[in-house]
């Protein structure tokens, strides 16, 4: 560590490039033993909490074209509506089950003995049985105490593990519910021998740090894997997710774009995009992230909605930067700005330079990339002019390059054409393009 | 507390309602000694930040409504562009703080005497100064050293404190800058007396806990406020003001759907989702929520986006309710699945019943609705004609009402016309509801 004393009294520590290894910022706190953040996996229930979206309504066709999709994609697990919602459900069940996916099927059911009876006749690889333990919930829901919900777990969970197959148990509604009655029910169902149990936040307003606190708990009484289930009424699914990782939980429900009841769950890609923040050799092992955007375009026709303009990595803006002290830094080096390499997920990055906020470094590229020939100074007064035109009305690309080209040839003889430089499409990485109107789909 | 043994050997705890007053499990946590989660500021940075969303064109007009629609909703600051960016912002700034608002009005500069000069000029309440501090910045963007920054802060820092307003010194990239050098230039300027330190996670990929860590290290340093800008690219900006503040810090930036650089920064309305599922007695005291939606609808309009269908409050289906189990406790009692209430945000719930998923008792609440007269059994019976032709298609309201009256017309003469009962949208608070699409806007 180089360490100085400068003149104006300020310590000045650091102030070299480092030599050793540089650990990433972002990366898993070295101080969480239990930390599964390299080690997650994604049970996707678009096909479950999805279909209780507002807008879903899939076909057996539809739902084999997505489950292969999340297939190919490497989820982990497929969650499946309950066979016994309608009887269409249960045939879509059994015949995504014949599919032969890598993916495990799994189905979700209310915790009672005629629900799991049909589940394991489905061919599913298991169950995910679900109850509601807060007060809320067993006075205006199911209307049982915590005794009967021990008995009627057990019962449900010995007959489907008797079938040899997966079996999970989790408590809805969990960050309401009594601390005291979940650990007691999780510590049951542990030692009978469940698969995993989860933690749902049925109402979507748990936080990150409460999170934490109850994984951390939950990890310390049982010795199964803790999976999290966590809606986005305030916004928090993916961060509560990322902190439940951190804390022991080791599997994420995700749907794609977060569909689900109401504002819905962890969406698939913004999980993407948080995890690859941190290992993003272990997302990138598992996770064929460069099919994100077909896949969310797959979903997003069917339920008709847009894929949202402030999406993580996949909105039309993700990779676009526009201020001119962004770009100067851009340009000069990307991971100035930018953690998430857009080619990760087969996507471009894009300097936005048409507006009152560009710099003359984005300019100066957009020159370069038109091939013509001005200085520093001159790219400074070209940059001025375009700053005008943009104080006035929105800009367009064409609108830029022909100021940039007017000026040029009022220095040169005789004008070089736009067409005599190398397509602005020959430029791989950083491209420079005009933004005007998202691009839905 | 009551506690029995129960025949199964489950111990049976807390079975009885509890007569003492709940505490919100969303609330703040008692053990945070220096949280503001119940004493949060917004500086709203939809005319700065926002303006850096590669769709933003705003004339001065539309700055002047976006500006008086922010003040009106609450907002305690409103951040403007840097008046250096271009004439037109300069003269936007110096008319938007003519206006007389009740919010105080700040503009954005880099840290450099020659905007400061300019900044002070334009009759705004305050400035924010940053400046990269990460040795990605300082390599690719002004390139400058610590000792360098140091100097320049203060220099800046005495001039505008000279002019009686508001000084913030904020550095950009936080998470990836030396904690020595961060908190050695904090002390710094603290010393000197600024109104408030900023801290940025200016790439968007800082994490819940890491921001708990860095506030509450900072907390320890500064005597002045803390104010916070977090990013969104891994979908955790709302997850991270809300943790934030949990550690001290004070103010939150914000923008109206979260416009800014690439996918934007935390979003005003997610923020006040999360915030009112903590205090929801602060919030509403300080801002208008139920011209929440009126303030995204304008925003959206001026930069050509759509509200994303999944956003916290104001998405299209952000209070419907859909499954069969969901809908009969939301019936039973709203705050089953549901903290966030959406009068409050002057908006109504929605329950889904015309789908396979539908419940016998979303079916019931209808044919009440209808003024129908069916037992239980028959609505049980019903209820399996709905889900049968849910499998086969999509189903609207019309398709349920005409199963349901049809059913009654077999058991009942004569037909009772739906034009007998009362008009569905006389029931004010449980409104039933089918939603086909997304109602964009």
């Amino acid at each position: 560590m180089s360490e100085t004393n400068s003149t104006d009294g300020y310590r000045k520590v650091h102030e070299e490039p480092h030599k050793k290894v540089i650990r990433n910022p972002y990366g898993p706190n070295p101080g969480d033993y239990l930390s599964n953040v390299t080690s997650f996996q994604i049970i996707e229930s678009t096909l479950r909490e999805g279909e209780q979206f507002a807008n879903a309504f899939f076909t057996l066709e539809k739902k084999i074209e997505i489950a292969k999709a999340l297939d190919d994609f490497g989820a982990d697990y497929i969650e499946l509506t309950s066979p016994l919602a309608s009887e269409q459900s249960r045939k879509d069940c059994e015949a995504i089950c014949k599919l032969g996916l890598k993916a495990k099927i799994l189905t979700h059911i209310r915790c009672k003995m005629e629900d799991a009876k049909i589940a394991v006749e489905t061919g599913v690889d298991g169950v995910d049985v679900v109850i509601g333990t807060s007060k809320y919930l067993r006075q205006y829901s199911h209307g049982k105490d915590m005794s009967y919900i021990a008995k009627a777990a057990i019962e449900v969970i010995e007959f489907i593990k008797s079938k040899g197959i997966e079996i999970r148990f989790s408590s809805e509604d969990s960050f309401r519910s009594d601390i005291v009655d979940l650990l007691n029910i999780y510590k049951t169902v542990d030692k009978i021998g469940v698969t995993r149990v989860g933690i749902a936040d049925t109402v979507g307003c748990a936080n990150p740090r409460q999170v934490f606190e109850l994984v951390k708990t939950l990890k310390s009484v049982v010795s199964c894997d803790i999976e999290c289930h966590f809606h986005n009424d305030t916004g928090c699914a993916i961060a509560n997710s990322y902190t439940a990782l951190e804390a022991g939980a080791r599997l994420v429900d995700t749907s794609v774009l977060g569909i689900g009841e109401r504002n819905g769950i962890t969406p698939l890609g913004g999980l993407m995009a948080r995890m690859i923040a941190a290992d993003r050799d272990y997302v990138l092992s598992k996770y064929k992230l460069h099919k994100l955007r077909d896949l969310e375009n797959l979903v997003a026709e069917a339920v008709q909605v847009n894929i949202p303009f402030n999406n993580p990595i996949t909105g039309f803006c993700a990779f676009t930067h526009k201020a001119g002290i962004h770009a100067k830094a851009i340009l000069a080096n990307p991971s100035t700005y930018e953690i998430l390499n857009p080619a990760d997920f087969g996507l471009s990055r894009y300097i936005h330079f048409a507006s009152r906020l560009t710099g003359w470094n984005a300019i100066k590229s957009r020159v370069e990339q038109l091939n013509l020939d001005l200085t520093d100074d001159q790219i400074k007064e070209v940059t001025r002019k375009i700053k005008e035109l943009g104080d006035v009305r929105p800009l367009n690309i064409d609108d830029v390059d022909s100021i940039i080209k007017d000026f040029h040839a009022d220095i040169h003889t005789p004008l070089v054409k736009a067409s005599d430089g190398p397509s602005v499409d020959s430029k791989d990485d950083i491209m420079l393009d005009n933004v005007k109107r998202p691009k839905l789909n």
